[in-house]
């Protein structure tokens, strides 16, 4: 069971990790500062207790801490208990969520981690919404995908907002950057991928006809930033281009929407 | 083309329509006030100008009005010209997309309306939140809905946050208010509507299976709340229940996705 402390003083310096959460320059998960990876709420903190994501400190209601009781059996980490208006004090807003915990960022998995044993992956460039890449990671753990690959442009995963929207699952579903780029997908190449470019050309093949051709085989799903797409360079280093069909008079999905409709196509042929 | 008024002092009458947009009590686009729908940016201004919604005024930049002369042709409609300052003292903040047009609602559309001659709809149940329902309407719009019928629980479409991620499409789609609920679903079954309702339910038909069986036929895709999702007395009253195949340790996807999912498998089966 985690060690229980009570906590009556907001300036309590046992909550730095959690001090100022929504500053712009001092927030704690601030990459360049001490680079925390934030959980908010139960079934986000259930998920990293279930990651790879260690949390070394804790921050919550009475409550919270009831309800995580039997997830944070012999896991030894601290829980600041505190009220609700203690909590707000610190962390600079309201939280609602009532439950905080806070990691410190693992050494990232490399290109070869992520695909070994993967047999379908996304590849993201110039995804730099945090919504929109938290929504993918919840797709993809959703959906099947195996893993995630960033190209270039994309934004930071393990932002505070990036795993809320996830649902937690930036920290579950194994993600690598990417260390040169778009030369890395000659690694998947290498190890039996098929690369799939999405594009909203009307003339390519349909996602249903190009995924049907590649049932039984490792893909990978490529999709770019929504409103430009992927760099015609990208787009030129694919097997294959793909097109979600479209009503016409209308432009495109949103990009998270977009990788939804191609893991669950994927999904519906290579199950 | 619009009749365009230059505009120097922010505190112009003629700006009232889109004045203090964000104020909780006096935003313009108060249902229970002026009731204006607000179109923000070229894109979602020319899809109102495309749209049953006839704008009373708009408000923008000189370089929006450029961008915008083509779809201001043949229209009457007073251009607010200002400067970006003048334009965020009126408004309350700073608009980064230039331009905003106001229409009044034009009266509601009766559930008949948007049946009549449709062959996929969508029906939503406590579907409370803004941007889910915007990216419904665009998702809809993508993937080849040809109307929207609204259940109990569900938020105003016409809300400024909903037509903006909706792109525009929250006033090109056509909507409906069930009169009764969730009764009216026999309006739907009386026009040769099959009803399919999404459920979490693993023992139920996949989306796949169900729509295959349904190709062919008009169909009704009925999605309910995310976390709670349908009602079981509106579940009783679908013909169908399908579920979307989800990896083992997942809960469910995003509203806004899993519609989409549901419209993709009907185009992809009955395009």
């Amino acid at each position: 069971m985690a060690d229980v402390f009570d906590i009556e003083d907001p300036a309590d310096p046992r909550l730095d990790d959690f001090r100022d959460l929504n500053s712009v320059d001092r927030r704690p998960d601030l990459p360049s500062g001490k680079g925390l990876v934030i959980a908010e709420g139960v079934l986000v903190v259930q998920r990293m207790l279930a990651s790879r994501f260690r949390p070394r400190a804790l921050l919550g209601t009475d409550r919270r801490l009831g309800e995580l009781a039997a997830d944070l059996e012999g896991v030894e980490v601290p829980y600041y208990r505190a009220s609700a208006e203690v909590m707000a004090a610190a962390v600079g807003f309201h939280l609602n969520r009532g439950v905080l915990a806070a990691a410190p960022r693992p050494g990232e998995l490399s290109v070869d981690e992520i695909i070994a044993g993967s047999r379908t992956v996304a590849v993201l460039e110039g995804v730099n919404d945090h919504e929109n890449l938290g929504s993918i990671f919840r797709n993809a753990a959703g959906l099947g995908v195996d893993g995630v690959l960033f190209g270039t442009g994309c934004a930071d995963p393990l932002y505070r907002r990036a795993v809320r929207v996830s649902m937690g699952h930036a920290l579950l579903v194994p993600y690598a950057w990417a260390q040169s780029w778009p030369d890395d997908l000659q690694v998947l190449r290498d190890k039996g991928f098929r690369v799939l470019a999405m594009t909203p050309n009307p003339s390519a093949p349909t996602l249903a006809s190009a995924m049907a051709e590649l049932a039984g085989e490792k893909v990978a799903m490529m999709v770019g930033a929504e409103g430009p797409g992927l760099k015609e360079h990208t787009m030129r280093s694919a097997d294959v281009r793909v097109r979600i069909p479209m009503s016409r008079g209308t432009d495109s999905l949103n990009v998270a929407t977009a990788a939804a409709l191609a893991f669950y196509e994927r999904a519906r042929l290579d199950p």
